[in-house]
């Protein structure tokens, strides 16, 4: 049974444009933190630690998004992430956000496994992997 | 003859985490930016007066992205611009972003031609489409 | 008794920059958060409510701010608010910013209301002021 | 003769907020590239080789900000940068910010000279206090 990982975030005034909606660019960081959480919160992986002490780094490889309806301030978004594959060095992930029962966006993530201070991608530890494998969303090779 | 739309950023100190490399939120809001000068300087389209005056944003509706190689803090980004398909209420635009002989991402972007107050999508006028062909890099139906 | 508004805000891998530190204009964004987060936990007035249907906003007219020490990632900061002045139509705050026992900065913002139609500065309602009075950390002469 | 260093900034679609009106932190955000760009353009400091190479760092220890009159997406913003004091390991920087005939804000600013590696403010080496003296608006003493 594969888990979901589900977080929160308020649309602020500061997100927002003479529109009234979101800016998207404002979706992209907010999808950054909440990557950022779900390695803290799910995979004990805080990413000062993991950036600064371990000197490993997670740099984005590819994105693939639909943006369905525009978010207005006051807005709660859920965001749902799921992991949809898992690769020797990297892994990709899906996240939807809703705000009550409409979906805003779709998000296909695929990040990579970095030492930061060769740039070059190595294979997940065996216990980062044993996390991620909680949360695939289906039965896949994990080549 | 098919024209790009070419301009230039500067890598900031800000834009850049830890690891060095240019957080890539932040090349979505350098987008944003290319997009809306291409829009200005191009088709004559300055986003204030568009949004304000005429009522007209150009929502994101999808994007498809490719990150190849890392930014550095005082690198010179060159963001090339086509146009791969005009449709009725939208339009598909390619962006490229190299640094010197390296690119660093592709970018696919389809923005929908939305009336603000209705939150509707309408054809685009005649001279925006006009505008628009000038810039469409291979012939395709342009439904 | 004046009461303090508190809130915590994490600091995140993209809020750092190359030397580890936190990007201080990030701090002017949680700043304008946390403001939000008091006008609409404490006063009732979520800012998207406040700005698209009552056409009121709070437009920052000065800030003053010392900062004292870097901000890490993952360092969870804590925000406190109280109320330094209350005007006719403008209101200073005093917002200090903690991670443990060290403090990271203080900040001093004035703050006007103004109908955003006219762009001109209008009296508080009294029910605003009355919210406001509750944090008004000392006994000045509120003109 | 003292010196001014000019430069322009756009005000962005993203900028601005549902009021209209650019989103107060955005301008710490110029003023950040400003301050970046006087020391890469005016005094040989490239940010990127300043922080990366030489681990030298520029932190901000105070801020003071008059904001006059709002910006709107479109408009053309100058930049007027002087040097008001020099210490021996910090520098204040007044930076006034017009639009056409109309100031939008005047900021203080003082950072400070840090080697980031002690996180600890050491002397501007003789050829940057050289250079900053050239924008000395006025005669003080510069302890």
């Amino acid at each position: 049974m594969s888990r979901v990982f589900k977080t929160e975030r308020l649309v602020r005034h500061g997100h927002t444009d003479p529109a009234g909606f979101m800016f998207y660019p404002r979706y992209y960081e907010m999808i950054a933190g909440v990557i950022e959480d779900f390695f803290r919160l799910e995979l004990n992986r805080p990413f000062g630690e993991m950036h600064l002490k371990q000197r490993v780094g997670l740099p984005t490889v590819n994105i693939e998004t639909n943006f369905y309806a525009p978010s207005y301030c006051d807005d709660v978004l859920e965001f749902s992430l799921v992991v949809e594959k898992i690769g020797r060095a990297s892994v990709t992930l899906q996240i939807t956000v809703t705000c009550g029962d409409e979906q805003r966006l779709s998000n296909r993530q695929t990040i990579a496994n970095v030492m930061l201070d060769e740039v070059q991608a190595v294979p997940f530890s065996a216990d980062l992997r044993e996390g991620l494998l909680g949360f695939l969303v289906r039965e896949e090779s994990s080549v």
